[in-house]
Formats: structure tokens, C-alpha cells, sequence
């Protein structure tokens, strides 16, 4: 049967890549008001899509904030249900002047397609329509029942997702669900994601006089807003690493045995690691490996910071305010609310004098561990043995996504976490982009996953 | 004598606003280069200027960075020359938003002229031209001679200033110089400066990775430049408000007993002050006076930082790199050079591992004192008593005008620094403000400086 879906895959291989490109033209920036028209065209555009290959109660539903779009087959009565999770929205481009070509006019250089979200998530999501599709125009129906759920709220927090979710429990019943979000371990060491690190995300900002000051003229009695930010980032965490706010590591689960076990077999390569980001030096916290750190230690980092005269050369000034982003990532059993409480009261009590502070958080998201002994994790070993010839990795993951511990909490089912990516693929970063090669094998592992689990169920 | 000035300068009254006013909607930029121009087009406006009130020898000399003016009137052998210093660059006017009025639109509100560069320095400078072209009108001559240097560079450090002076000591040859780039003590207090901080102004640049990084993935081992420079900026100050770079206090020379003394007397409402401000607490050097603080201590301060996301909502980056600019104002007598260095080797001996620390100098300039005894600064005490019925206090001053030192230097003079605007004029900052009251004061004063210098000499 697989083969004249695997021939469907190879011959429609231009079209696919051209209807990818559509889809990464349409700049669909969900934290920036000024995008929201892109965003409600880029659920168009999927929706259609999605009718165009022959999926069923097609829908754009609208939330408080930008859409979702669903789409189902469920033409096998005695076969599981998968619930395909993916979102369409993508990061701001920033900074735009470090981009080889705009990021929403996809190109392909050298077997890599780059564009914003290419990587993530839009080319994983397509590997999965795509693979629908062929079984939909061979065969006119699939080994399982599909159910397409695409947000586009994923990179700033899915804050309307579980509003949705309890809404809908009876529409999105399913046995597992399958996202790919994440990224594979390396080329050709294809992985099974066992844990995904949950997000807390937090603005300061420090106000000192009520206006911008000469700093001749006022420069020694009046306080300095960047000064107290700068004070507060540092006291977030010791030169060995670890986060100070107390309590902070109270609930850290240890590392799970299977991925213990890789990881002191010398999975990670840690020098060509530094070599690919251009380090002699990695920071993390002591007495932990990288892959540790990076997967199963809770860890912070300011990713904006902000205050006085930013333009070229020297404007004398002392900044009546100043803000700084600052986000933790959080790993399994912390839990987010209290570690916002957490954080609030101790950047409260570190404020220096004559700071007026104000903290305020634009996101939380819980981590999740999933269990390696599913049915759908086992189908889903398979068929990637099936594409890259080899076991996978049972990896952790740094990154979140919120909703997979949403999912188990509201519909009571597991996912599986199948990265169709690289790591060094620059999500997030100028220049993202996503390798034609893993395109294609994304598709032929996905349909190949949609057999297996039929067949093992 | 000066009565027929006085009516002069009465009876053109609004035609002097008009004039300013013109002045002010010249965009005078120095620090950003798409501003040459209007540099160009304010330098050409005031040679015109200067021909149009009977000035002789009025010349645009181009340097390496902008043009200076100079004209001058030299027809009394037998009296005293002074040269008349001042400025017609201007700081940006960014936040923009908070400006009630277009900052290049001059616009008078309860009886205070709203402009950016208004207070500093084109409406101080515009008081003397006023008086210089009151006498020449009326009496088609003046009572001392005039050389007039104004410069377009000052809010950049003037780098080109002093191989001006040092190519021209012939031409500027003069028994005083006369500022007016600095503020009264109050309202209806009038004053004189007796010393000026120096400046040093660096730029810190960190880079961790090659490029900029999601927060999930890569979180844990990655350096983040943010946190360098958070760590770096708090280390360079105490909590006590001192500078904590090696050897940065040692050349610093104690308050003159005169101004001691004054402060001693309670001459500052630091209470007013922080209502001002909107300040609970002020934060400065421990064991020091406010106005010692301002006047007499160096000090150190973070005057703009960027780095990462900076926009609305969140983005999940630990960037590549970040930077800040960092000032240091500084007293006699401290060396700007020595600073400098000082300052380099500290931060980076602090700098945290893993990160690539650049370190650069913007500007320097030398802190300067005068002396009170000067036959011109006497002058200046009569002249202010004329106008304003008492004697001025004499003050420190906090910031930074790096000829006072090169003129002693090269021409071997002192300056007499008198003060026409006022502290909370918002210089540097959004509303920047002159009152009315203070700028025909200032014509009439300077009027009788001219005739007190010419009597005493």
C-alpha cells in the first residue's frame, strides 16, 4: 500500500515545496498587533488547504485572540484517532538586516529553504498535510482517523488554546495526539521526544525620576533605572549558574534513566557545539552536562533589555525608565504560577532604593513528560525506522509547548513528540531554515506513522 | 549710557523671539549624521546672523566634523577683549512621544519658550548677540571688544575644537572667555560657576554566540551578553553610590571653602528637589551633600543599554549581542585619559566568561575650576547685581563643557561662567524650556557685563 503513497510523495515533490512557499509568504507575526491581518490570512490560507485535500467540518474558529483551524477525516469507525497539533504563527524577524534574503520570500539556497517559521512550524505542519493528502488522492482515505488542530497563538503562549480546548473535548477526542515542534537530535539520528520544558515569562520595568535627566547636571544623586535593572538581572543568578530566587529548584524532577543513560554515553558533542555558535566557553549551571541543562535543569535568561539613548554615538542622559524581558524555563514538576510568584516577590524585595518596579508576566506554560511506552510512540519508533533505517533517540527537549500538558489534563491523552527539524536550524534567529532533504523525509515519516499505528492498534 | 540699550533691547522685544525662534527650527543634531545638513544650513544661519548685526571677520570654518563660526568686533585698542563661547548644536530629541509640542517647532506657553536646544545653549548664546547687536545698533560701537567662536560639536565632546583653538591663538587672543552654557542657580538666584565636571563616555559592546538563539533550546549553557553587561554595570558601582574601578578617586581635589560654606548654609532644598523629580529617595554618593554630589564627586552612569527583543509582547531570544553606553563625570582633578584606561582594564577584568567584551571611547574632556578673583568674574557679580538686585551665589556645576580647561590651556585664560537658564529647563530631555523673563534678562545682562568689564578693566 505504502508505496503508491511514497510515489504520490516523490512526484508531486516541486508542487509541495511550491504551496510551502505560499504558506511562508504570508508574515503571520502573533506578538505584533500590526500583523493581525497576515494572521487572519494565514488561517484563510490553511483553511482552504485543508478543504482543498479533502478534509471534513473545516473551520476557522475564532478566540479572544487570533483564530484556530480545524479540519478532520474520520472515515475509519474502528481505527484510533490521532489529534495533529501544529501552529501557523511564527517570531518577529528581527533583526531584519541580518537576513540573506527577506524572511517571508522564501528562497532555496544550497538544499535549505529559509523563511521565517519554515523550521518553525509551518514546514513541520506541512509535512503532515502533505503526507494526508497523498493517502486522501490515491486511496481516498487513511489508515486512522485525523483530527487537524493549527493555533496561532503557539509562540506567544497560547493563551486562548485551553479556553478552546474545554470548549471542544467532544470534537477533539482522540486516542493520541502527534506534534512536530521540536527538532530532530542531529542529521540522521532521527528522535522521540520524552520531555518538553515549560516557559515563564516576565517584563520589568524600573522607573526612577519623572523624566529623562542631563547627567551632568543631575549624575550622582538620581537614581538610575538601567543600574537597577542591571542589579536585579544579576542577583536572578550566582556565577555558578543557578537561579537565586528561593525555591526555585524545590520541585525539579530528576533526569529520566533511559535519557540518563545516553547522555553518559557521550550523546552530545559538545565541542562542535561551541564550534557551530562560535564559543570557547559554555556558562551553565556546575555539575550538570549541556544536554542536562539544556533539557532537564530549569534555567532563566533576559532576552530584551532596553533604556536611555540607544542610537549612534553619545547623548548624556539618565533615563527617567528602563524595561528588561526575562524568562525561565521551567522543567517537570515546577510549576509555573508559583514560580511567577516567586520571582515577583524577590525582584521586589532586590529593588533598589529609589526604583519605583513594576512586574508583570506575559506568559506561563507548565513542562510535560510523556510516557515512552505508548502504542503511538512505539508506531511512531517505527516508522522512522522505516525512513532513516535506525532506532531513534529518546530525547528531552529545551524549548515548550504549552499544550501538551494541556492536552493530557483536558482530554486525558498523551502525545507523541516527533521532531522533523535540526537544532541548528535558526528558529527564532535571522536566516531560519528548514533542509528540503528533512522536508521530504518529514512527509514519508508521517505517512509511514499513520500506517504503523493503524496497523499496531 | 545704558538706558538707551535698555529701551533698545525693550522695544525689540518680540522681533528677538522671532529671530530665536528661527534659530531653533534648525534640527542641529551633531550626534547623528543625518543631520549634517541642518548642522550646516544652523552654521550658515548664524554667520548671516552675525553680518546682519555689523560683525566683522564673521567666517564658517569647516573642520573634520562640523563648523565653527566666528565673527568678531575689535574697534576699542584700549579695552579688554573677551571671547564669547558657545554652541549651536543640540542633543536628539528622542523619546519623541513625550514631547508636548514638536521639538523643532518653537512654541511659548505660560510665558516659557518650548524647544529642544532653547536652554542649551541657542537661547543662552542669543542673549549676547541680542546685546552686542543692541549697542551696535544704538551706538555703532561697544564698550569692549568681542570675538565670538560658536561651535557645533559640543554635545559630542567637541572634538575639533581644540585643533581649532591650537591653529587659531592669534585670532582668538583674548583676557577672558564668556560662557553662558549653564544654568542659575534658581529662579531669581542668580549665580556663577567656579567649576565644571569632566567627561568620559565609553561604549560597551558584549557578543556571546554568533548568532542570536532561541531561549528553550539552547537555554542553560549559552552566555547571554544581557547578563554580562547586567553584571559589568554592577560592578561598577557600589551600593553606597561609589565607583568601584581602581583608583578612580585618587586624584580627586576637595569642595573651595567659599562654596563650602555656602552649602553649609543649607543652599539647596534637596526636599524641592525630589518633589521636582518625583523622587522618595535620592541615591547618591554616601557622606556627601546632594550638591556635593552634583558639583564636586564624580560619578558613573549607565546612559542607554539594548539588546535582544525590545518590542511588544515576548520573544523567546538570548541574543548574540548587547550593548551600553556608559558615562563618568568628573571633578579636578582627575585625568580623562587615565580614567579611561582604568576603566577598560577593570571591565575587562569583570567580564564574565564566554563573552567577547569591546570597549570604546566616545569622548573625553577635563574637569575644570576658575578662579574668583578674575577682574571679569567681578565684573559679571556687578553686572547681575544690576539686573537683579543681589549679589550671585557662586556654585559648582555638574556638567561638562571641555573648553574651559582648553581655553586656560592654549590661550592661557580663564572663563567667567554665567549662567542664564535654569536647572529644570529639561535640557537633554523631552520639553526642553527657556522662560521669557530669563531670556530678556539675560539681553541685559550680558549688556551690562559688556560696560561693567569695559569700567573695571
Amino acid at each position: 500500500m505504502l508505496q503508491a503513497i511514497e510515489d504520490y510523495i516523490h512526484n508531486t515533490k516541486e508542487a509541495s515545496l511550491e504551496e510551502l512557499y505560499e504558506f511562508l509568504r504570508i508574515p503571520s507575526i502573533s506578538t505584533d498587533s500590526r500583523y493581525k491581518d497576515d494572521i487572519d490570512r494565514c488561517a484563510q490560507f490553511l483553511k482552504g488547504y485543508l478543504d482543498g485535500i479533502g478534509l471534513e467540518k473545516t473551520t476557522i474558529y475564532e478566540t479572544k485572540g487570533h483564530p484556530i483551524v480545524y479540519g478532520e477525516w474520520c472515515g475509519a469507525p474502528d481505527k484510533p484517532t490521532v489529534l495533529l497539533y501544529g501552529h501557523y504563527d511564527v517570531q518577529p524577524p528581527d533583526p531584519l538586516e541580518l537576513w540573506q534574503s527577506p524572511p517571508f520570500q522564501p528562497e532555496c539556497r544550497d538544499g535549505q529553504i529559509y523563511a521565517r517559521g519554515v523550521s518553525d512550524d509551518k514546514g513541520q505542519v506541512f509535512c503532515h498535510l502533505k503526507s494526508i493528502q497523498a493517502f486522501l488522492s490515491e486511496h481516498g482515505e487513511l489508515p486512522v482517523n485525523i483530527k487537524i488542530l493549527i493555533e496561532g497563538e503557539e509562540e506567544i503562549g497560547s493563551p486562548n488554546l485551553t479556553p478552546f480546548v474545554e470548549a471542544h473535548t467532544d470534537l477533539l477526542k482522540a486516542d493520541t495526539v502527534l506534534i512536530s515542534d521540536m527538532p530532530m537530535f542531529a542529521e540522521d539520528r532521527p528522535s522521540l521526544c520524552l520531555s518538553l520544558r515549560g516557559l515563564v515569562y516576565m517584563e520589568l520595568e524600573a522607573v526612577g525620576a519623572n523624566q529623562d535627566l542631563h547627567s551632568g547636571q543631575h549624575g550622582g544623586p538620581v537614581p538610575n533605572p538601567i543600574h537597577a535593572l542591571a542589579n536585579l538581572i544579576t542577583c536572578l543568578k550566582d556565577s555558578d549558574g543557578r537561579v537565586m530566587i528561593p525555591g526555585f529548584y524545590d520541585e525539579v524532577a530528576s533526569v529520566p534513566p533511559t535519557i540518563q543513560k545516553q547522555l553518559q554515553e557521550g550523546l552530545f558533542d559538545v565541542d562542535g557545539y561551541k564550534t557551530q555558535l562560535g564559543l570557547t566557553t559554555l556558562v551553565g549551571e556546575k555539575g550538570f552536562s549541556t544536554c542536562e541543562q539544556q533539557w532537564f535543569r530549569p534555567t532563566l535568561d533576559c532576552n530584551g533589555i532596553i533604556g536611555g539613548y540607544t542610537g549612534e554615538g553619545a547623548k548624556t542622559v539618565i533615563p527617567s525608565k528602563a524595561s528588561a524581558k526575562i524568562s525561565m524555563r521551567l522543567v517537570a514538576h515546577q510549576d509555573p504560577d508559583e514560580i511567577v510568584s516567586a520571582f515577583m516577590t524577590y525582584v521586589k524585595e532586590q529593588c533598589p532604593p529609589g526604583i519605583t518596579l513594576s512586574v508583570s508576566a506575559h506568559s506561563t506554560a507548565h513542562p510535560a513528560m510523556v510516557d515512552a511506552d505508548q502504542t503511538a510512540v512505539k508506531a511512531a519508533q517505527q516508522a522512522i525506522k522505516n525512513i532513516y533505517g535506525k532506532d531513534p533517540l529518546f530525547l528531552g527537549e529545551g524549548g515548550t509547548i504549552p499544550v501538551v500538558s494541556e492536552f493530557e489534563r483536558l482530554l486525558g491523552i498523551q502525545s507523541v513528540l516527533m521532531g522533523l527539524n535540526l537544532p541548528n536550524d535558526g528558529i527564532h534567529a535571522p536566516n531560519e531554515h528548514f533542509s528540503v532533504k528533512n522536508f521530504y523525509n518529514g512527509i514519508l515519516t508521517s505517512a509511514h506513522f499513520w500506517n504503523e499505528y493503524a496497523r499496531s492498534y
